[in-house]
């Protein structure tokens, strides 16, 4: 392809409100451009990458069984209202009526479809175990869309669906998924991947990884074993809690005036966050009740932790009820009720905690939960913090890193085959629901991680499996006769040996090319100027390691040195 | 691919509803499903052949220089303002809104989202012309969605835009997309298409063509002449009027009764329909007026002609105006601000028909638009009819045959980049509108296209080109071991040769097997029996000859005439 026509600008200026490398170089080479917020076009060399990222993920998920098929953007209310999460899913979902008032969605993941897709078909045990999956464009309404393709509100997803007659059937071909997740990352170029258990939020079932390229532009905080293999999403991470001794002492009932937070408690007197109680107030707007989440001070709160044990949405707020005194609230059994209380498993046995009243301005200090007050039951709910010990090997400590999510699979067992009566029949004819698991990789977020991952000062420096084009053809001044005449001739010889070259034909400065060339990304650069051709020569520059090789003007010298490149860099 | 394991089934019964053979087929043989009226989801082998024909289609638009790109599904209303199409579509466009309560459509074409992406990108007359185009899931609320892919709502679709300094310079790549979409429909496999005048629609723009394939379920309605090449869709074409001597007399009024239709006259006065003057009245929504057409009694008011000369959506209606006398409506001036009449050139010079008196219950007979009335312009509002003359040669007598439209072409001019301001410098600096043309071809559309041209009672016969596999394996008792070391050799040998088999591995009858393959359409089978085995011998046959070839069992000898056969049929 030639430079001069390609449709699309590459300039030096950073655009206002740009927050990550992969944003700011995708908009600068002429990659992209924004529609809307969180809505962008792809310009022809995006198109390309975005093309053989496709291709990768198609090749591997065809060579794990995986039968490409499509489901549509659209659908009716009725196939969400099956599976209950017409009202289940909140404003994240696209809805819109159609011209006959009829009540319709967007697809921002597509198990109903997949269900109605192989409903009725599927009848026999024997047709089991299967995989589905489409490439096809999601949407999906955002609420904070952000750093260019990382965050979007459409974009293209491989999603898949597998099929099976037991746990343990979806159990190893869970294992077989991940293995080919890892290959294709690998493929794409990304080297800082690691998989990490996660929740499995609105797609249901209990287990779930996600796959997170480690980046400090991640959105994601993960807890990582600095010993062993164990690495999870700090949203469902597990970690050691640090134990301090303590004695049991009476119980003080004391004036405290305003001192309400643990800071203020610590400093009135002279303790550390770990010898309090903290208590954290939500509503569960859905069953209209108030949650007192009592915790160790020096911990947070793991919201999604206690969602999955509420079983419902948790929003923090400052309680306005007669029974709760917020700022002194202190443990106890409050029997109303509309209020239910939790206690973390980092406050069984402490024996000396400052713990809130229940009364206005007043604590009391040396409280015991083996002695004052015994909860029924405590519960795991705090978040993993920083320098916690692993609970997996017993001696790491855990560190805090951030991540982009590249893509999570799911193991989502019946809820999908129960609730939109999928049944099939056994090998004893029985009928039973199939087990599934469900497998999603973003296309165009895997392209801007590639960029995040892959980059430098001067612009991208994209993998040679993911390049738009192979080879930046770049001849300097295109009025000399000979250099016109080598250029166009390697340009098609290049092209026949089946490289992608892109030809930069325009008539500008060669620093305007080389910084062209450097900003797009592309892995491979060859200059042709009347000096190189006086020493019947040309010059080949590495994009990633800057290496500049000088090399004789023969095609297949050319072609020799090029293939060692390609094995070097790929 | 393995049958036993695809998803998908085959049935012999036509499912209710369905009126074409490409929906019949697609739905029997397992390669569509529908999710809600006008959106289905696709098995792999309808996606097998949707990528071939996605494939063919890129390959045509690169080789014309296109530079492919993507637009979003998802667009905001803002976009659409700026080309004043989001209140000139109707409710065709899907339109919602997102979680901030903005104004949202789906992308039912993307002429906005084009001029977005190349706006202030492109910036001087040298980097014109250039073609971009996409293909990607585009969304219409069709109000009659009919014949399985033939009219959906939701559809993949090729839509190219191209971009011009001159209308010269359009017009010379108008001609160029129009012979390779010629090519692209060839290599599809389909034969009979032809390329027809159209109206332009909702696009804008002057000229336009529409590609039909001629078929009895089309939807569209064509002109050709059995002499010269002309061709047109009825809506916009044109036929050399037959006339009729006629004398003038003097008028008459006549009480003509319940008399009102043309029949009616014809029957009361004993004349022929061409001797009357029908008035047939439609109405103007945007400027509230009421339209009266006149036309001689044999011919049918043309509304698509009717709209481009008043320039607004003519709506047929019943009328309820004080000076419009339903039934008995005469050629007149009538004088009345909410009133247009438009006067068909079938009746200039006509001396001697039966027409309205605009009084009940009156005719006047002997009526002459030479002496009585005058109207001050005749205009061409009639449709055509089958035996009139052609036009274009004079002599050629038109035929109306019914066609599909399986792609269309577009000259816009500057309707968009003038309403959405996208500017270029000329050679002298001078700020111009660059000229647009764009190109559209329906993917799905495409496929059950082929699918109503290659078909009989059996099911599919897809052309080579496109169809999901190449070969059907199918061997007959599996349970035989040479049967079975046989075919697997085969399936291995003759995908490592580039043949895209379907193993019919299944423990089903022969006859079962055969049914299928026919169904589903591939071009060869090749049946491993234990009695061809016994000969020392495949059974090679033609899907769409029904030629059966009995071939010695050496791989070789194999090779050598499925070549043959792949030359014959492709």
């Amino acid at each position: 392809m030639k430079l001069s026509k390609m449709v699309g600008e590459r300039t030096k200026e950073t655009p206002a409100g740009v927050i990550s490398k992969s944003h700011e170089y995708l908009l600068r080479a002429g990659y992209i451009k924004q529609v809307c917020n969180g809505v962008f076009s792809l310009f022809t060399p995006a198109l390309r990458v975005q093309t053989k990222i496709i291709n990768i993920i198609r090749e591997e998920m065809n060579k794990i069984g995986g039968q490409e098929v499509l489901f549509p953007v659209l659908m009716p209310r009725e196939l969400w209202d099956e599976s209950g999460r017409y009202s289940s899913i909140g404003n994240e979902m696209f809805r819109l009526k159609d011209r006959s008032d009829h009540d319709m969605v967007l697809g921002m993941t597509h198990e109903e479809a997949a269900l109605h897709l192989v409903k009725n078909t599927i009848k026999s045990y024997d047709q089991l175990p299967f995989m589905i999956y489409q490439i096809q464009t999601k949407l999906r309404d955002e609420p904070r869309a952000r750093a260019g393709l990382i965050r979007v509100r459409e974009f293209i997803m491989k999603d898949a669906y597998s099929f099976h007659t037991s746990k343990e059937d979806l159990e190893e071909y869970y294992k077989i998924v991940k293995e080919s997740y890892f290959k294709i990352y690998k493929k794409m170029g990304m080297k800082n991947v690691v998989s990490v258990k996660s929740d499995s939020g609105m797609m249901g079932g209990k287990i779930a990884d996600e796959f997170m390229l480690i980046t400090d532009i991640g959105e994601d905080s993960l807890a990582v074993c600095d010993n062993c293999d164990y690495s999870a999403n700090v949203e469902v991470g597990e970690s050691i809690l640090d134990r301090y001794p303590s004695e049991e002492r009476p119980t003080e009932l004391v004036n405290t005036g305003n001192s309400q937070t643990i800071e203020d408690i610590c400093k009135l007197f002279d303790i550390k966050p770990y010898q309090t109680c903290k208590a954290v107030c939500y509503y569960l707007a859905k069953s209209k009740k108030y949650v007192i989440a009592f915790i160790r001070g020096d911990l947070e709160v793991n919201e999604i932790k206690l969602r999955n044990i509420l079983k419902e949405e948790v929003v923090p707020i400052s309680i306005d009820h007669p029974k709760i005194i917020a700022g002194y609230i202190g443990p106890k059994d409050f029997k109303e009720d509309d209020i239910i209380t939790i206690y973390d498993i980092s406050l069984k046995d402490e024996k000396c905690l400052v713990v809130g009243a229940n009364a206005k301005p007043y604590h009391i200090k040396n409280f015991s939960f083996k002695r004052d007050f015994i909860p029924e039951k405590f519960e795991n709910i705090s978040k993993v913090k920083e320098g916690q010990h692993c609970t997996k090997c017993g001696k790491g400590s855990l560190k805090i890193v951030r991540g982009i999510e590249i893509g999570n699979i799911f193991q989502l067992g019946t809820k999908y085959t129960e609730s939109m009566k999928m049944t099939i029949h056994d090998e004893n004819g029985k009928e039973i629901n199939p087990i599934m698991g469900c497998y999603g990789i973003g296309v165009g977020r895997c392209l801007a991680s590639i960029v995040e991952e892959n980059c430098d000062e001067k612009g991208i420096i994209w993998p040679y499996n993911v390049a738009p084009w192979h080879i930046y053809l770049c001849p300097l001044r295109l009025d000399d006769e000979k250099v016109l005449k080598v250029t166009e001739e390697l340009y098609n010889k290049l092209q026949n040996s089946g490289y992608e070259v892109i030809y930069d034909d325009r008539n500008v400065s060669a620093g305007n090319k080389f910084a062209d060339s450097e900003l797009m990304g592309i892995p491979i650069r060859i200059v042709i100027s009347p000096r190189s051709l006086e020493n019947n020569s040309v010059e080949i520059t590495i994009r990633k390691t800057g290496e500049k090789i000088f090399c004789e003007l023969s095609y297949d010298k050319i072609l020799e040195e090029l293939c060692k490149i390609v094995k070097k860099i790929q």
